[in-house]
């Protein structure tokens, strides 16, 4: 942590600043220079300590960390890229997972229909959300306990892993039960508790990005995650909130390649959720698998025109699977399968 | 709603958004252009329904809500302004509110030496941070129980209402034992799990807005609170986020009239969180009461340098009682009191 | 400017970014961590270099500039409040100034009307558009020469200092010629060749904000007009592009005392373009006044449902009478005049 | 346009608008719900009209417009891709189009070395900047006339067609003799001088997008460049402004598909601006091709670490090589060539 004294800070308060940094157990390194000083803070745990302590102190013009705030999910924690395996699917890995389906499960007649699209054109496991949060509270709320049921029953009968939502913190253990990983969603992604519960269990998450959560602050989050001990942690670029309206969200490439230098988690892309329109959808999944992303969750529904939830980004059946033929080149010429 | 059909839509196409509209229950109205064919689509109930049920249908140009989305929330609802009572304190009426106090409850001492001047500086509520949601699993998380036990104390003492935050759904009934107030955080606004639960009891509630969230996203939000029975609602407007980095978030001044012009419910102000910096904290509550907030959210701290959290941004008592004999002057220049 | 080298950076790395730091004149100070190594680079003039001379060598993680990158519009360089004096006409002091008028200048007619309202409301410069950057080349783009003769003759007949924009810099001296401050739009910035042009002339100058770029990029711009040797800089705050959709941008009501802390030049506020509507314009105007700015620059239209350019946002004469008569209650709560 | 009326808006406010649209020759049609009424306003030029004119009338509650506001650049006005033909090179076509050279020109000799690794890898055109915006006015500004010099120089020497900004309207004339192509910075996509005296010219020019508009006032902007009879217009996306710190500035990815499904203009990305960290630029750039873009502008220095602006972004010759072989085998699993 380096903290910058104000012009004329006085001795005191730089030896003030010092104290507080050695009542810590920090390291201390005093630079004056001719119209300022500088002191740096140095120490391993210097990335979890609030820069309030030392700004909140008088001749303190102010702080910067040096550290990332992140632990747990950083590179320099561990080196080696994690690979998250689901029943004997591996994510981060050389093979691209795709995960298809329906965004809310509405029977078991419309999930069997995707569920063998999904199998059909390559992909590796199966959405579909059970529990739905919705902006308004007179919009279908999803078919809850019945949509897990109905989920893994398509599960065993397709053989395909499935993955779900769960909301509620109360619930981890209910979803875990019949979902082979479980999704905290954007709205979700610093919901402490809800997090606090899914680590305590050792069942494969998706963790969203918050849509308006900078990279750091994910990485921070999948640390709840870690620290419970949890390690099947695949991280989900869903797109951000900006000042564009021609699309739901927008799609943070660079977030890819950024998470690949600091973090060890895969990290897989979801471009209907960004999109919101079924015609945008394939650009940004092929975009995102050149730019080295692990994975896709994509939205397939038989019939988008009867959708119940996000018909309109939704692709049809025929559709996914001409986009996972394409994905297959651009794959390989990144050197991966799908 | 309004369908803009592509230009050259067949006849077809029209048909079955009228259609569809139809099966719904809705008026259907169509304006054939000389370029375009506009359907409108008319009736009360269009602000909830997802205009991707006709953006889906073949033909469609784009479809535009002209409903709100919220309903309970809206001046078309319920034309009176909403008035909040909490033991005899009104939120929403002539008297401008101010509740302050710690970010988190760390003793006895020193939430009685807040308490003591809060009462003395004309504030009359007492706010504590017993449950503490952290951007990092490594950092201090609130007293929990036992700081909602200070707070009651401290309550009953100085006969002041508290208010305090709860984030665990499984947590709204205790917390609503030992607080006047529930205040829901702005990493919580879209927690239907929270919203849902906060709802069923009838104790006073603060909806901070999301920092990244929509005025129309926040006051559907409310909605959930409203829809199940709770009246007791205030909004709180405490930053968004934005580019810029001088402050912590941008707080968005324009929120209060627009609240003013769609809303029935009070709305206050969070100077303290938006700035993150004390020094900043003055002008924006003085802005805010002009602007004509119904109350304001400050940070105190007896010692912001000793703060276990957000020390930064906490006001010192003498700055505190400075502030609010300014904002009593400003609060009679709009014609209010404090 | 602090260097943080990667963990196990070479003592060669370091020596590389020593010797480039001394190449260029500046202190170096050595802070070697158990875990890593800093190198503080101090010299008043660091600000205004560019990390990436640092960032790009091997071995270093990230550089952070302790230094603002602007110089001439710091408190730093000078501490006083700076007021610009315009024909009489103080900005920056301890009088409220008020500039009002059309978004566009239209006609004698309208101009002389709108010109007696300002003058007897008790507002102290006209405003008027003559040269107005339209988003689409399809759209009314002012009287232009003409309009600056209508707007000096007005001048002169109602004895009120002028204002208006000026777009193209071969055009500064045609418009200094009629007008006793230039107005520098949010969408020229950082239009350099502008700048420079207006810099070397003496004239009175509006800078307004960019609407995405932050306080820091601001008042960096600010510098290229004093770097010409024109101290005339007024800043002018009018909104930032953000997410939220209910307003056409939003005020960003934390820069002014940012602007006050860190500059010492007078910030005025245009609550007509943050809002986009007139019926939020009073609640923003007087926020701003209480927060501290030194004046507001308030669209107002004798006629908005007949205005060629932004109707919607423009005052009507009573409104604007009335809200004249708030502002000065709530300039006097703040110990100001209007 | 659609008028949406408030609930309860009088007979004679319906009036006033119709009158409103008919005097401006435009159709109109009404729609009375039991709960509002709605006025639809068709016509093929009411994408140019302002919203405000209906917007600012009693009784109104919002004005919608429907139309798209840019014309000339819109699918619908041309739907066949446009193809900007430089000296044989083809931008729009088959074939990727990479620009690469370095940000600023510097010398003869950094020029031509890397003019030769541009030609050697099969980059089709080189950039260098000769008048540099700089954000602050103490920065290195380009080499100027001198700049042009060299770049005219090295595009013969090396048989290929330059680009390089232009930034003051009054030098159009000076950068269009030197330079096969002009490009007009993210900062002056709303210099509608710039814009206007380009659009005279009939020099192929890159309009990259500013910072912060979005794709609609894009396309808005380079109708500026159409409406003067230049059609040899290519667009730029360079990233956007958001809260994301990690990188300068975000890549819009979905611009692509966006662009390319409403406007008939080529579309090339620029990733080395975007990311502002060499490490990040190969990422960026393959996504952006496997999504659809038609060419790219890269930054290449031959000694990033003695680069005069912005090193820290710059490739080194030999990543240049590596990317450009890594990049033709995208294009082929997209069906196009290098």
């Amino acid at each position: 942590m380096i903290v910058d004294m104000k012009r004329g800070a006085s001795k005191a308060e730089v030896d003030e600043v010092v104290k507080r940094a050695e009542s810590l157990g920090l390291d201390v390194q005093l630079n004056l220079g001719t119209d300022k000083t500088v002191v740096a803070i140095l120490g391993s745990n210097t990335g979890q300590l609030s820069t309030d302590i030392f700004a909140v102190l008088p001749g303190v013009e102010s702080v910067t960390r040096i550290m990332k705030p992140y632990k747990l999910a950083s590179r320099e924690f561990k080196n080696k890229d994690s690979i998250v395996s689901v029943n004997g699917v591996e994510i981060g890995g050389n093979r691209i997972v795709v995960m298809a389906g329906p965004c809310a499960v509405e029977s078991e007649e419309q999930l069997r229909e995707i569920a063998r699209v999904v199998k059909d054109s390559g992909a590796s496991i199966l959405r579909g959300g059970a529990f739905k949060p919705r902006t308004s509270p007179f919009s279908f709320q999803g078919l809850k306990t019945a949509g897990l049921e109905l989920l893994s029953s398509a599960s065993k009968q397709f053989d395909l892993p499935v993955i779900t939502e769960v909301v509620d913190p109360g619930d981890v253990d209910l979803v875990s039960k019949h979902s082979d990983i479980l999704q905290v969603g954007s709205r979700n992604m610093q919901n402490y508790s809800l997090l606090t519960n899914i680590g305590k269990t050792r069942c494969p998450v998706v963790l969203k990005r918050g849509f308006s959560c900078t990279v750091t602050e994910w990485l921070t989050a999948a640390d709840y995650l870690l620290a419970e001990g949890n390690s099947q942690v695949i991280l989900c670029e869903r797109g951000i909130r900006t000042f564009e309206d021609s699309t739901r969200f927008s799609l943070d490439l660079s977030s890819i390649p950024v998470i690949k230098k600091y973090s060890h988690l895969p990290i897989i892309v979801d471009p209907s959720h960004t999109a919101g329109h079924y015609s945008l959808v394939p650009a940004l999944a092929k975009g995102a698998i050149a730019a080295g992303a692990d994975g896709l969750l994509i939205e397939v529904h038989p019939n988008p025109k009867e959708a119940l939830v996000d018909g309109l980004q939704s692709l049809t059946p025929s559709d996914f699977s001409r986009l996972m033929k394409e994905l297959s080149l651009i794959a390989r010429s990144v050197g991966r399968d799908i």
